[in-house]
């Protein structure tokens, strides 16, 4: 099984927890009627739904991020839940968004959030899939982490990423390392969105080769902080598939495995890196 | 002095060479006229004429790239002349361009030509100022490399690439390392060009932070393999600044390194890298 269809929510999101709740579920319903794989939510959705949503709908959800408490500690977190509603595991955005672009935007997410330190991945129909969280999206090694997960130089057993299954790879092959990337995001309205939201995403996505998808919670007026909206789909040419404005909508659109074989077949910059001059290592023991 | 005028000649190069040195150095000219302070020839102009033009002119001079033989051994290299027409270095392409699209493109660069194997910066008024050819900008992590030059945690006195002044850095500054990347190029016109070319220059400008001058040589037909020209300035926000189409053409355009500082401040995705987590380090020794 090479395709995998997805169902990307741009979900309004408001103070109101009870009516995000059942717009999104309303949402996965819709994700599963259209016989979507998986569903994935935006970031900052506030709350902590998974379970039944994948469970009642026997779809992958990823549950763009909530607020998770840790004893003292606060985290940006992804969660996962499988179709039969078991919880897969988590992301913990590893890159807080600070930033003070003069005159225009300033926001200090490390003054309530701590990072997180993993990397997660999980599978779905022989799917490999990374996650990154919004301003994650900027640090390509990351990305490129995820992408060479499973080369044999890049030994997963090594790397203290949470992996809910099992893997084994013995040879390097252009399937080995993620092939997905989801970003559940919310770039801004005035600055960074328009500048960079779909740069970054075409720029992960060509960098490591794979499929990249950006799922952004709608533009709302009146809440303070104005998501910039445009949750976009984008191939591993770099190239984008599919892309959605400002308004509460969905994307459900089918990706090909065999073109993240063909670009890395093509193209084979994973080989011609030189390796004997530099490489992004994973420092953390 | 913060502010550097850059021409960048999107020659047409043809394989009759005194005609190719003929139309260089009258573009040369003509970005002396329009009071540059660089001029940048594309790769693969093939001819090394530097020193002539740059003294005459008092003008730096890029070299594009040509074919340097060293002993038994061919490298794709840049030279670099200053206003007084002193070769000042050269760096050699680190990745060759060996790439297979089914169908429609096929290159084997590693056939002919041996890969470099280091970074080469150069300094005018202020700027610091780093090469990169053609299929090298493919790699994030030589612009990065670039980037971090004269960071503390990337002491430039542990590096090996080759540097004709002397610098010295006491501190993080927004402004250490690079401000500016050069990569001479001839993209492919049917499918990479169009694919990448601007992508990659948009994609390494946001990620490192820097210019990026991206000098194409024109789109000439009937000699085999079809440059896609597009050359193309880009801002450290990643904003194409200029871009030129497929014919002949220059680019004369001022850059200003208060940009530079700006987005660093502003953006500070070099503070907020998790180097305790992972990091792209120098192998070589």
């Amino acid at each position: 099984m090479t395709t995998l269809r997805l169902a990307l929510v741009q979900l309004a999101v408001t103070d109101d927890k009870a009516i995000n709740i059942s717009r999104a579920i309303s949402f996965v319903k819709q994700a599963k009627q259209r016989d979507a794989d998986v569903v994935a939510l935006p970031e900052c959705f506030n709350s902590p739904y998974g379970t039944a949503a994948a469970k009642t709908n026997e779809i992958y959800v990823i549950g763009g991020s909530i607020p998770e408490r840790d004893g003292e500690q606060l985290f940006n977190t992804c969660t996962v839940w499988d179709s039969k509603g078991t919880f897969i595991g988590k992301y913990r955005k590893m890159h807080l968004f600070d930033v003070d672009v003069e005159g225009k935007i300033s926001f200090k997410e490390s003054d309530t959030i701590t990072a997180g330190n993993e990397l997660f991945t999980f599978r779905v129909k022989g799917w490999k899939i990374g996650l990154g969280i919004c301003h994650d999206i900027r640090f390509e090694e990351l990305a490129r982490l995820y992408r060479n997960l499973g080369n044999p130089i890049h030994n997963e057993s090594t790397l203290p990423h949470t992996l809910p299954y099992t893997h084994s790879f013995s040879a390097v092959h252009p399937s080995t390392g993620c092939q997905l990337m989801f970003y559940p995001g919310a770039f801004e309205s005035t600055v960074t969105g328009p500048l960079h939201w779909s740069l970054l995403q075409r720029a992960r996505a060509n960098d490591a080769q794979l499929y990249v998808a950006g799922v952004s919670s709608a533009k709302v007026d009146g809440f303070g902080y104005e998501s910039y909206g445009h949750t976009q789909l984008t191939d591993p040419w770099g190239r984008v598939l599919k892309e959605l404005e400002f308004a509460e909508d969905m994307i459900v659109a089918d990706i090909d495995m065999t073109v993240v074989d063909e670009v890395r077949t093509q193209i084979p910059i994973f080989g011609q890196r030189r390796e004997d001059l530099y490489e992004t290592a994973w420092m953390k023991n």
